[in-house]
C-alpha cells in the first residue's frame, strides 16, 4: 500500500506550543503506512483578500505542501473560546487563491490541548463548521481533546500521557482508513 | 446626558470591505448622545503570546482606544464561515496582555455582511460564544446581517439599502440604551 | 446498481410544516438509483431515558426503518434558532437504546426552509455537531437553506421554487455519490 | 430589598437526573435574597405549532411560573452533544403562543453536569445560540460545567463536590445582581 502524506497545521506560533507537541506525538504515532510533515506557520502576514494572488513566499510554500497532501490534521490552540488567530490565518491563506484551496475535498482530523478544563474542543467545533465551507471532511471519533494540558506534558513539551497518545493513536488510525475510503472514490 | 464613546472595530484588511462600509453608516447613523470611533486593524502581526507584552505601536494604540470606550462595536466579514482571520486578530491583541483586557466587561453591538444569502451571521454566532470568555455583554436584536451585498452599497461602498440602515439604526439605539443600564449598575 | 433508502426525518408536527414538504420534493426529485422513505414522527413521547428499553410502537417502527436505510436526509425546522423539540426528540429516540443507534456511520443530508432570512441555516449547524457523537458522515454541498419560505411553496405546500429545487437535486446525487463510497469501505 | 424569584428549567425527566440535582444544590446555596422555584416539564407533548394556543394544564402551569420569575436558571443534560428534547421542548413550549415568551427580556443563568469529560459545554453553546432570539441576557461567568459526575454526587443525587458548589454560589450570586441590575432599567 502506498505511504499517505497527512499534512499537520500547527496552531500557535509561540515557542513549545502544546498543539505543536500534539503534532511532535502524532509523527511518533502515525501508523506505518502514513507519515506525518508539520507546516510552517511562521513569517505569514494577516490574510488580506487583495493580496491573495500574491503571498509571500513562508505562504505559498506553505499551501504548496498542503495541496500535496493526502489527508490534513489540524491541532489547535483555543484562543479566547475559539480557533487561534494563527490557525485561522493559516486556514484562510490556505483556503486561497479563489479556485486553489488546499483544503477542498480532503479528509480531516483534530486534535487540541489546553491549560483548561475543556481542552480547546470548541475551537474545535468551529473549525468543523468552518469545513463544511472548505468542503472538508473530517472524521468523528476518537475525538483527541487534552484537558489540564500541564499535567499531560513534560518539561521538554512531549506528550506523556498515556490515555491522550492512544486517542492519538486511534484518530490517526481512523483517519488513515478514512482517506483510503476516499481516495477509492475517485 | 454624557456622550458615549463605541469603539467599532473593523472586519477585513482589504480596501472597500463590506465591514467597513458597515461601520461608516453606523458613525453617520449614531444616535446623538453617542460617537463611533473607528478603529485601525493594520499593521498588526499574527497575536503570538510569547510578544503579549512587546506589542508593536499600531496594537497598542488599538488596545488603548478599545479599553478607553464604553461600548464595543465590530463588524464582521465571513471568511470559510467563521471570522476573519484579520478580525480575530484584533479581538485577541485586544484580549492581552493577561488581566489587561480591552473588551472585559463592555456591552457589544455586531453587524455582518457578505456576497452570500447568509450575511455573515456564522461569524457573528461564533463571535458571540468568544464573548463568554472575553465577559463581554451583547445585545440581542435587531440583528445587522446584510445579505447579497453588492445589491446593498453603492460604487463607492456606501450603504443604500434602506432596511439595513434601519437595522443599524435599531441596533445603535439599543446598544446605547444598554450600555447606559450597565453602565448605572457600576 | 441496487437501489438506495434514503430515510427522511420530518422536523415538525404540524400540518403543513415547510420541512414535510421538503421531504415531498426530495422524493419527487430522487435520483434513479435511490428511494426516499419518509418517517412518521407522530405519537411519540418525550424521549425519557428510564423508558429507553421500552419505547411505544410509533418510536420501534421509526427506529427500525431508520436503522434499515442505507442514508438518513434530515429535513428541519428552525425553532428559537435551533431543533426544533419534534426533530430533536426523534433524534435522541433514534440514537438509543445505548448500542443500537440508528444513526451510527451512516451518512447524511441535511434540508432546512424557514419564513426568515436565514432559512433555518443556524439548525444546520447545530445538528452538524451532533453527528460528531452519533457518528455520522454528512455531506457538504450544496447545502438546502430555503429562505423566505411563503415565496417558494405553493399553496399545497408544494415547493415550486426552481433554485430549491435544483438544490435539492443537487444535495440528493451527492449524498448518493458519497453513500456508495461509504458502503464500499465495508 | 425584595426578594427575587429564579425559575429553574430542568434538563431531564429521568429520575435522579444530574440537571435536577444541580437544581437542587442551587436552591440550598441561593443568596438569601433570592428564591429558587424548580419547574414541572413532566406531562407535556413534544410540541406541535398548531397547538399553541391549546397547551394542557402542566405546560400551561410551567409558562405561568416561568412568566412570573426574574430571572431563569436552565439545568442542562447533554444528549447528543446538544440540548436534551425534553429541555428544548420546554423552552419551545415557554417562548410560546407569539408574543407571550415566558423567556423575552429576562437574564438567564445556566448549569450542566455529564458524566464525560465536558460536562454539557456543548449544550449550554447551544442554548445561548438560541436566547439571541429569545431576548434573553445570560451571564458569562463563573460558567457551572460539572465533568465525571458520578465523582460529583452522592447516592441520594446531592452534589457534594465542593469545587461545584462553589461555581453554583458564585453564578448565583452574579445571576442575582445583573437581574437587579436589569430590573431598574425599567
Amino acid at each position: 500500500m502506498d505511504e499517505l502524506t497527512i499534512f499537520g497545521v500547527p496552531g500557535s506560533l509561540r515557542q513549545n506550543a502544546y498543539s505543536t507537541s500534539l503534532l511532535e506525538a502524532a509523527r511518533e504515532l502515525a501508523p506505518k503506512d502514513a507519515r506525518i510533515e508539520i507546516g510552517d506557520i511562521r513569517g505569514f502576514p494577516v490574510f488580506n483578500q487583495d493580496d491573495e494572488n500574491d503571498a509571500p513566499a513562508p505562504v505559498r510554500k506553505f499551501q504548496e505542501a498542503a495541496r500535496a497532501a493526502d489527508a490534513i490534521l489540524f491541532a489547535l490552540n483555543e484562543h479566547n473560546y475559539g480557533l487561534s488567530a494563527a490557525e485561522k490565518n493559516a486556514i484562510d491563506w490556505g483556503s486561497r487563491p479563489y479556485g486553489q484551496s488546499a483544503w477542498d475535498g480532503k479528509p480531516a482530523g483534530l486534535m487540541s490541548a489546553s491549560v483548561g478544563m475543556l481542552g480547546g474542543a470548541r475551537a474545535q467545533y468551529e473549525l468543523r463548521q468552518s469545513m463544511v465551507f472548505l468542503n472538508m471532511f473530517p472524521i468523528n471519533r476518537p475525538e483527541v481533546i487534552v484537558t489540564f494540558a500541564p499535567q499531560k506534558f513534560d518539561a521538554h513539551g512531549r506528550l506523556t500521557d498515556e490515555t491522550a497518545r492512544k486517542m492519538i493513536t486511534g484518530h490517526l488510525s481512523e483517519l488513515v482508513r478514512f482517506t483510503r475510503v476516499l481516495k477509492h472514490s475517485h
